[in-house]
């Protein structure tokens, strides 16, 4: 899979929605390319307005800075390597958990961002969409997905 | 129905895609609730990345200006009533047809925006999520959509 | 009379609201100070919501430009001498009428800017909170008042 | 009461002028609808300029954050759970106190926003009124207004 169509972005959001759903959360839920650029968004019933730009940036940033956001949670705190990283772009790169890269063949080929509960629970919504694109992707692959989800956890 | 769910805005989202496939398009659709906030967002494969803002921006021009933004396309011409218009509300405003307010009981509670094609096209692929709107509000209520739609026309 | 105070303000939106709604219009209403900054502000029910941002911006324009936004909408046409100004200052002045300084002892103390009609209606609107404020100071300086509108009238 | 009007708007900013008058301030004051539109604003004589922003966005993020905007005060620290979150949504999220959600029949109907004291202070002011918007609703459903009021004193 070379390019994220918009049926996958499709499933990925449904996964998302069905697990924060779960959750008992309202999520707001963004898809980009590998591009950064917006493939598809939902806001779920009465989910927070402020969350329709968090999630797309957290997307974004994923794929922009090539790393889940929650890495930057840690570095950008002040004294951090990336202090004050937040305030470049225009404010578009979003230093909360729950933006994660979406890998394939080991390249980024787009990111999930999802605003709604907790960084924690932010993250949690995002890798059920994950984790629906790797089952999307067939059986193949576990030394990938292995090393994806493990280098996420490591950051963290 | 008051407000704008999830669900509705997935069902105009089909309607449109479905619509734009069937002309050949690749369109950017975009749905916003009454206050202008983005409820949910496609970007079909191979849809131009400029689509992403100008379809957004024309679902909120249309709740906003409470008018398709077909009429805008005309009366923002120079020497137009609106002439200038499109750059205030920091360029957020478009003029562009392919925006058309979604109305329920006389009442904007949204709106559609579509970008992808020529304008005529965009408001025929908008056109198509408004009547799967209407269709989901069930049979009543036919003077009141027959108006809206009927105004639209009159000012195209 | 040299700075508009608050109490001065609301007056003014008072009578710009009564006479929109006689005139059968929701509309934005902003005033603002010598420098341009907002004193306040009333959005009418159901008043469009991109005229927050253009009543606002007709008030700073006709501040920050020293004269009615009337007068730009006829010199920002294409071949006129003011073309393409709208564009500047971040999109923040505006080229439709319904914007007019608010005039003390030959002197601009503020701005009112009106969104919600047409030009010519936004423009009346204007007007009636203006003789509000001319009321307001009282039977003196007939002179300048004449001459302010006077001036006005001229320039459309 | 399910949409904020211009009148209970004029009102509710009465009760935060008076408030404000009465505790020796110059105070902005804005309020927006459930969109997080702007309805009415006042700047209070020798209230500062950089409160015409901050109070609007303000009520805008009690609204967007569905939670007052003191919550964040704390949350946004340094280590805390939403840090950097003030630089999303292009700066417009404000995480200094004095926003407050408006909540009527457990639904966000608006939010207040207050700058020109301190951030106790300012809360203060929103809060006369949030009270007074609460003395116009009646003195019914006593069990919402003290579960919001005490989630926002347990919050700060």
């Amino acid at each position: 899979m070379n390019k994220l169509t918009l049926e996958t972005a499709k499933r990925m959001l449904a996964a998302a929605e069905q697990k924060a759903r779960q959750m008992g959360l309202s999520s707001d839920i963004a898809i980009v390319d590998e591009g950064g650029n917006l493939i598809a968004f939902y806001r779920m019933d009465n989910a927070r307005i402020a969350g329709i730009d968090i999630s797309q940036n957290k997307a974004w940033t994923s794929v922009a800075m090539q790393m889940p956001t929650s890495n930057l949670a840690q570095s950008a705190l002040p004294g951090g390597p990336t202090f004050g990283i937040n305030t470049t772009n225009h404010g578009r790169l979003v230093i909360l958990g729950g933006g994660i890269p979406i890998v394939s063949d080991g390249r980024i080929i787009g990111g999930i961002g999802v605003s709604g509960g907790s960084s924690a629970q932010d993250i949690e919504v995002a890798n059920a969409a994950i984790q629906a694109f790797e089952s999307m992707r067939g059986a193949g692959e576990p030394a990938l997905a292995t090393a994806r989800i493990g280098s996420i956890q490591s950051i963290r």
